[in-house]
């Protein structure tokens, strides 16, 4: 009944690396590395250098190797070797968000037409076993959020300006750590959050979302008096991916949010991720769990893998209730937007206004801000502000001494 | 692809009556339920008399039907229903964890003798996937821990207490909300968590644990000075299923615990329950979910028939493990004895005291006590004592007025 694999892993960086340990220290699977395909040559690597290959073909066109896991940052190359391995009929993990963020319609088509899987639990929130629990617990049950926190390295960053820290601070030691690249950008303006996003609402609701059209932004500009404004109200802020249905709308943003203790996420720190489903049926339910990481990335690999053993495939359930479904922009949002230019912060149309402040040297307003204007203004280049989303319901009070406060205020 | 099912019902309790709303509302499923048994003739239904009958064998004799779908109280005649429902070729769904605790390893046996599916995601805490969860996607991680708050109502009456209400006033409000039955039994002296328990071990490790091998201590004699123990520390209180491994060893264990803020069941407060899984691959994941309620019990219901349309079994891979593991109760417990008597606190067997303390009414000791001793002892009917887990490393101080306080000592 278990099939016996014979693997092609393409990448051998901190996960690849870490599925070779986990792979050589398990007794529960029976799975054979046949072929490691590295792309340079000269790196040092922690095992013997003849056993690695430079021509993805090695793998490709070895008709022996029925399993191809591919673990390479770069996407495009990425795109190329899982599109042939499909077409060879060889099943395919990734872990690749954005190579299947990007093309995930042309992906499953390649699969079916080739009769092969093509798994990527890895790849939205590293251990969380997030896609196999939409695929098979809620494939009976009508969604109606999705939110979580889905980037480890700016939730570690947010725990830290918690904390008290500057943003640069904590990303100068989230980058020593190694939570963070060099160039963090992926990470800190919620494009990784985003195409994690998109690959979850096509497990979620059926629908394929092209990562262009979910606002994302990140949190590269958040200033201590966002993380003020927040802490007076007990607030944590967190970089959150969430998609609410309302009736055939789905309303998909990433965006740092506000959240209060109720939240499902509230006490969800440092590297770890979480992500909420609300069922019709089933309620709240919340998974937790490590979002990166060498071990619980390549852990989430093996289940992939072990899977394949019986002929797992996405079934993508959902798909048949998705035609009615469409993304939509034209929502307003309850948003907190603090700046330190009075004028930019004036620029932004809000449909309205519940808060509004003015210090010495920052300002804030907070209320309803439609989703498209959000997307009109490139927020990750505006160096002078900060959005949060704020939670629902917020009633926060102001009583600060030598600034002007307009509270509770429906229009200015 | 997908097959066809004719469901059998057994049972139009509140999770019965769940199911057959849930059905009639998700368009995501295609199942029928044809015949529905209960026991009351008498009983006031929602729904039409004529929708009932009374003998089993309705359903069970009935080749059309492909699906047994149990969900009544009573473990006996459920065992009757489930075993020949599956002699007779019949998948079944079940969602008694009684039932299933018990008679495990025969159940198993007698599916896979007559090759069908006996799935029972319901059985242990609801609506959370974790039977699946560990079935499928830690079929390959080695675990070393599950612990977990599997039962609601006991974990909605410490909420009360830990908000400061006596245990009678608590146990009153779940009855009367209805988490509560009027003997609650079961609940609070921790039996049905423990039937979870057995459950989660099966899938976890492999090995089938008779009930009667594991600890079971409830709730039902906490008193205020407990809390208030806790309170200092800010810890709260949590009825735990929990499971360690120790090299080849388990060591299952149900108690309340005190647990940290940093612990995963800290915020998971009234009736959720939780589940954090400790993987040597994956890390800590946690799940969190509704752990009762007729919907949520009816949403892990229907994701087992929902999976039968693709033929789903369990594999039980781990049993391929589970040959050199063994229970054990050869270890030691940190744990907190709380008692109104200083005479019976004094015939507990400390293996080794760290705290020690006396008051006008209330006394307790901290420190390790064998599980061998506290088996040996029948706390769920020693009305003078009250038993709690310590957190892992607790060096909780005291500093009280009028009271002898003997802190930190090794043997007294």
């Amino acid at each position: 009944m278990k099939k016996e694999l014979t693997i092609g892993l393409f990448g051998f960086g901190c996960v690849g690396k870490g599925l070779y340990d986990v792979l050589e220290q398990t007794e529960l699977i029976n799975a054979n590395i046949k072929h490691i395909v590295v792309k340079d040559k000269s790196k040092k690597r922690e095992i013997d250098a003849s056993n690695f290959s430079f021509d993805p073909n090695v793998i490709l066109e070895d008709d022996e190797v029925n399993t191809v896991v591919e673990l390479i940052d770069d996407a495009d190359a990425a795109y190329h070797i899982v599109v042939k391995a499909l077409k060879r009929g060889k099943n395919v993990v990734s872990a690749n968000k954005k190579l299947i963020a990007n093309h995930l319609e042309e992906l499953i088509k390649t699969a079916r037409e080739n009769q092969v899987s093509f798994l990527y639990e890895a790849a939205v929130c590293a251990s969380i076993p997030i896609i196999r629990t939409l695929e098979e617990y809620y494939n009976t049950d009508s969604i109606s959020k999705v939110e979580g926190i889905c980037n480890g390295t700016t939730n570690y960053i947010f725990s830290q300006t918690d904390n008290g820290k500057s943003y640069a601070e904590a990303l100068q030691e989230a980058q020593d750590l190694g939570f963070a690249e060099s160039d963090p950008t992926l990470d800190v303006d919620g494009f990784d959050a985003k195409y994690k996003l998109s690959i979850l609402i096509k497990h979620a609701f059926g629908l394929t979302v092209d990562p262009d059209q979910i606002f994302n932004y990140g949190i590269r500009h958040v200033k201590n008096q966002d993380v003020q404004f927040g802490k007076e109200k007990n607030f944590r802020l967190k970089l959150i991916s969430n998609v609410i249905r309302d009736k055939n709308q789905l309303i998909p943003v990433v965006a740092p949010h506000f959240v209060k203790e109720d939240h499902p996420t509230y006490n969800v720190n440092d590297s770890f991720n979480a992500v909420a489903v609300k069922g019709l049926f089933s309620d709240q339910q919340t998974l937790v769990g490590r979002g990166a990481g060498a071990f619980p990335t390549a852990s989430a690999v093996l289940s992939d893998i072990s899977a394949l053993q019986f002929d797992y495939k996405y079934e993508y359930r959902k798909e048949i209730v998705a035609s009615s479904l469409s993304i939509t922009d034209n929502y307003n949002i309850n948003v907190y937007i603090g700046s330190t230019s009075a004028q930019e912060l004036a620029a932004v149309r809000f449909e309205k206004t519940s808060e509004e402040y003015h210090g010495n040297d920052y300002h804030y307003k907070t209320g309803f801000v439609s989703l498209s204007t959000l997307k009109d203004i490139n927020f990750n280049d505006r160096e002078s502000l900060f959005l949060a989303v704020l939670p629902e319901n917020n009633k926060g009070t102001l009583d600060k001494n030598d600034q002007t406060v307009i509270a509770e205020k429906t229009e200015i």
